[in-house]
């Protein structure tokens, strides 16, 4: 694949990312200086419930995957090892809030974050085993998109870094793992179906990802007119704000 | 699981139905008598690539499942031998109309499709076993919902029962099916969660498979205009409406 | 594939049977008279473990199975739920016995079983999806091999039939199934290959069942010098012979 | 699990290699200075074949684990990683022999092979997650049992280090691993069960591995009868001793 492709993908995933900003209420709502703990905390349930399969899913490619380099698939290995347990930083930046984590690990995720999921599984046990770095792709690349969404947060809730460790080690991680990425994309991607399945993943699972935002922000709004006992362990009023 | 239960499921998967059926473009066409071949053979292209997976998701939840029945372990495989094949009858419609069917299976799946073939997967493999049964019980029982639609597609377009067989031969086999269905969710549903986990795959399966519909109204639209040469194959003038 | 495959398949069964059947101490044990009940539970034991797999592994092959016909696809299926929870017969010979059988489900199969196991999924989920009707040829029609043994297990301990149905049942059912088995290798075989991998599966899958009956009679010789204590249960003075 | 467990699993392997080794006409054919390089290429095809898989099944035990720590799941991640493509090593001694190796991938792996190889996919995806343990245990540490072999091996063919840089890239590497094998078992390993399981595993896949020279013995010898001709592309007069 030509670094042209890789431009293709950068802009398929700026437009994206624009129009699932541009679009949620839950982004609107911290932008506007409106967030809550309760509202970050939902967020970061899901992330802790999504996060918990990444390394998973990722180790299933290398696993099943036929005629590629063994350098893709020590990568896959490699790249699963990094990520494990990452799901636990998002159990402590809830916890670092001054919430009782106890019962999330129990809880059945949002259908969003369930679907997402699901297909994460899906594209890695299955279909063009290239297709995952669709993924990895964006995922590994978030910072230059929702930095201003995560200051504003910061800004609004008085949240030191210790309470965004999720996101703050990440991003420190990531630009390793982006790069990488970006290699694993330009040598194991030979034809137009490979460039074409790496596309078409990105785009799904970035719009999927979306979703959980409008999942999230649903279930704040039940929260706020107490029309769900989802999360009755956030109500704690001092926390509250 | 007590039948008051049942009757919430109905409740629950008419609601839906009725978002869905209101809020959806793709229907609103057919209703307004302005569907054409192109419009259902779009369709019929997604059940067919959904449907290939429905009997092998069925029967992974028998293949994985402990800890209950032996009936519902072998319901599992017997449905799963009822519905083996029945994609067929969805390329045999196109065909009918006068498509070329012969790209199709090698046709990459709309997302929203190949979203909710991963759902269905993933909700077989893992979580309650029981969960898959909120599919069935929506899925077997949607020809009340979709009658409508179903006559306007066929007043417009002048289609034979012979055009529809997927639609017309599922009706009749499927009103056996669902009362099996129902049996099962009676029989193996012990607890709240069990009926809560039936009802929540519902819901998300039901959504999923609406966002189907919205799906093949994009792509149809881009047909319309000239926007995208996914479907060549169907542009034969001659069956064009 | 032709028929005289089909008598290749046979004759090597029935010389791997040969083999079998007149190596094994636990046979001439039986052959000779002095079976006892524990014997034949220590055997039943293993039998409930493999069995309780069977119907799991073969509707994997429909699940899995790409390329072939959907005839073969619904037969895995249709034969998966004729078999679900035939290992429920083995438990309840071993009860009629007088023996307690509560314990056995927890217990961790022999090697030799456990092995024959994870051969059968592997065959199943992977490889050329006809292999496994190499399994299915030599199991469904064992009964002119073993029917000896089973006469003079039944003689020696006189069993009566209620005490055998594990058996005595499959004696019935197989033959139906037997002859499904010889069409479906006649219908999917089409190649050497194809009839190449039946015959290596036959082979190897009764090669390692073979193995299962030195492991019952390691067992049975440490339970008779009270080297082992896996199978205190059985050691009910009243029952053992 | 405390150290002396770890003694007994050394006695243990010990008792079963010295078992192995004082049964095998492979072995003694070895040791009595009457190896040729066929007999070493058939044996090595068959090292090629399980060794393909092993970071594969490895892999998968970090995918299904639950509730073991995220320290022996990042384990086998990286274990994983480290072991990917070592079938290549094992090809490449094969070649530097003077063997054509291109068709031996597509070969299928001799029974006992097989066998060994489904056996570790099973106790990989299924059962205590800690079970595996018991393979790497003495996988990781063979060199002690079979290095004589090797000098012998070796001095009879007058191998040079690059001829068996398989067993030599291994002796170094597995070292290092066996001591984290070693640190796994003690970490991980709760309860008697855990022992329990960890040692199954290591006897059933230490004898499941016997079973590969018994298959490699009998297939040399057919080689030397010319009863078979799997191997033909094994004779070419100028590398035959």
């Amino acid at each position: 694949m030509k670094s042209t492709n890789i431009a293709e993908l950068e802009k398929t995933t700026g437009l994206l990312w624009k129009k699932i900003l541009s679009g949620s209420k839950f982004i609107k709502e911290i932008m506007d200086g409106n967030a809550t703990k309760v509202l970050y905390a939902i967020y970061m349930i899901e992330t802790f419930h999504y996060t918990k399969h990444n390394a998973r899913n990722q180790a299933l490619v290398g696993v099943r995957s036929q005629n590629v380099s063994d350098r893709y698939i020590a990568y896959c290995f490699h790249h699963a090892n990094e990520e494990t347990g990452h799901e636990n930083m998002a159990l402590r930046d809830i916890r670092s809030l001054g919430f009782d984590v106890s019962l999330i690990s129990q809880m059945r995720p949002l259908p969003a974050t369930e679907t997402l999921t699901a297909y994460l599984y899906w594209i890695s046990v299955q279909g063009n085993p290239v297709q995952r770095l669709g993924y990895s792709f964006w995922a590994e690349n978030v910072y230059s998109y929702i930095d201003p969404v995560l200051r504003a947060l910061q800004e609004t809730l008085g949240l030191q870094d210790s309470n965004l460790k999720f996101f703050i080690a990440h991003a420190s991680i990531d630009q390793a793992h982006a790069e990488e990425v970006q290699r694993m994309i330009l040598d194991n991607c030979k034809t137009d179906q490979d460039f074409g399945d790496v596309k078409y993943v990105l785009e799904n699972t970035l719009s999927l990802t979306g979703r959980i935002l409008d999942d999230v922000w649903d279930e704040y709004e039940k929260f706020r007119k107490n029309d769900s006992n989802r999360y009755e362990f956030l109500r704690d009023t001092k926390l509250r704000k």
